[in-house]
């Protein structure tokens, strides 16, 4: 293994049961009591959003089935769609090395984004300015 | 607009030339002077990994035209592949709704992973226990 190019907060148990295992041991410590979500789009493989779950969203999206995030701004729960409608089935979590991040490959019901939009990347940077992007491309 | 489901951060500015504008103004006060940045693959779609950037991250990104990151662990700027060798070459830069998240499109040299794969999410929840992935799939 390579070591040195990796940010060292993924080589604190290098070799380990965490990074080669099979057993479930997500880190919620270096976000304080958060990890990294980001879902995407289980068709087209678009990234759809990147949120935030703690122990209790990814709890919730295992036993429902569907997204689950938490609110930092609002300090609770909450389930993608749960108002709009625009839920997230979730069809697979996919783990990453040092287990602080997860991929959520879900089926989106309309747009994933509150702007509307199919995805709350809708823009890409041309140079110095933000331009809309083809969706999908 | 339907914010009611959003996470209300990012109903901060609603409306606003944040959200709907071509100005780059990226928010790295909700991660305390980082953004989340997303490592996808351009070619396969493949999300490879989830970092972070601060704001010369993001400009060296820029800049050098391939992926920096900030590594929390490590208090300074990294550029991905600078021991290994194994770099990204950044094709587009998506930005999202509240702009406190990237996408990287990238083309990306040997493996993204610092385990040698080609991506950090060489694992899949099955059940109770991590497998494996066919990557790619």
């Amino acid at each position: 293994m390579r070591m040195s190019d990796a940010d060292p907060a993924r080589s604190q148990t290098p070799g380990s049961e965490r990074e080669e295992g099979s057993a479930l041991a997500l880190d919620f410590d270096k976000l304080g009591g958060l990890i990294t979500a980001v879902a995407q789009d289980a068709v087209s493989g678009e990234v759809l959003m990147v949120a935030f779950m703690d122990r209790n969203a990814f709890a919730a999206t295992r036993t429902s089935g569907y997204a689950h995030y938490y609110s930092r701004s609002r300090g609770r729960l909450w389930q993608k769609g749960e108002s709009s409608g625009n839920v997230q089935e979730v069809e697979e979590i996919r783990v990453d090395c040092d287990q602080d991040a997860v991929v959520l490959r879900v089926r989106q019901r309309g747009g994933a984004c509150h702007t509307g939009r199919s995805t709350c990347f809708y823009r890409r940077l041309d140079d110095t300015k933000l331009v809309l992007r083809d969706e999908g491309a």
